[in-house]
């Protein structure tokens, strides 16, 4: 089912003070950006030899990272494994009594489809689930 | 300065536990085990594609990561960075004004060379450092 590791999100207080750090002390490219609009976050990707840093500073307080950020502080917020099919993984994880964020596949960065599996179901770690982009 | 990424940490409870989920559930093979007494943690490593999911089970409530169990509960720990000169990484960012956890590099799982800078430095993240092996 799972295929690899695409990235590694962070929630941010500010993105401008993570880039100082990610970028400007540790050397990491920024390669897109992209508000979610739907999520209420703004997004910058770093890549780090095929896995990415996902810098996550929300729009507002009411948004998911927003609440995160006030409940636990900024820091690693998710993993995210790439799938090569996320309907199926989602039935088969459902079917197997995981609890799911999104039962159904959502819109992610980059046009992508994504799934989020409850923090609970992933013993404290909230788990996105990617579906691989067929090239 | 960076390779890539090496590894996320998850602080878990119970090693059993958290492998139903990443093993039972996902589907990911451990490939290594291994008990690092002076840190007071047992970890399994999960590969995925290059990338590995390190569970990270304290040996008791002093360890670092009891604590982290205790203050945080649950779930990701920590992001490890490959670095090609781990000794030189560590000059450079401290040179640079960052705080170390780590001055100068300890040894971690797998005979490697590693060490942790400090989540402060990191925006609340916690990033290790590993050097990278010469094959």
């Amino acid at each position: 089912m799972i295929l690899g590791v695409d990235h590694v999100g962070v929630a941010v207080e500010s993105l401008e003070a993570a880039l100082r750090f990610w970028q400007g002390s540790l050397g990491l490219t920024p390669e897109h950006s992209e508000a979610l609009a739907a999520q209420g976050v703004r997004t910058v990707l770093l890549p780090a030899a095929g896995v990415r840093i996902e810098l996550l500073e929300p729009t507002g307080p009411e948004t998911p990272v927003g609440k995160f950020l006030a409940r636990r502080g900024p820091g690693l917020h998710h993993v995210c494994l790439l799938v090569d099919d996320l309907d199926a993984a989602l039935r088969e994880l459902a079917a197997s009594g995981l609890r799911l964020i999104d039962p159904v596949a959502r819109p992610g960065v980059e046009g992508s489809r994504i799934a989020f599996l409850h923090p609970e179901t992933g013993l404290g770690v909230l788990v996105e689930l990617k579906e691989a982009v067929r090239r």
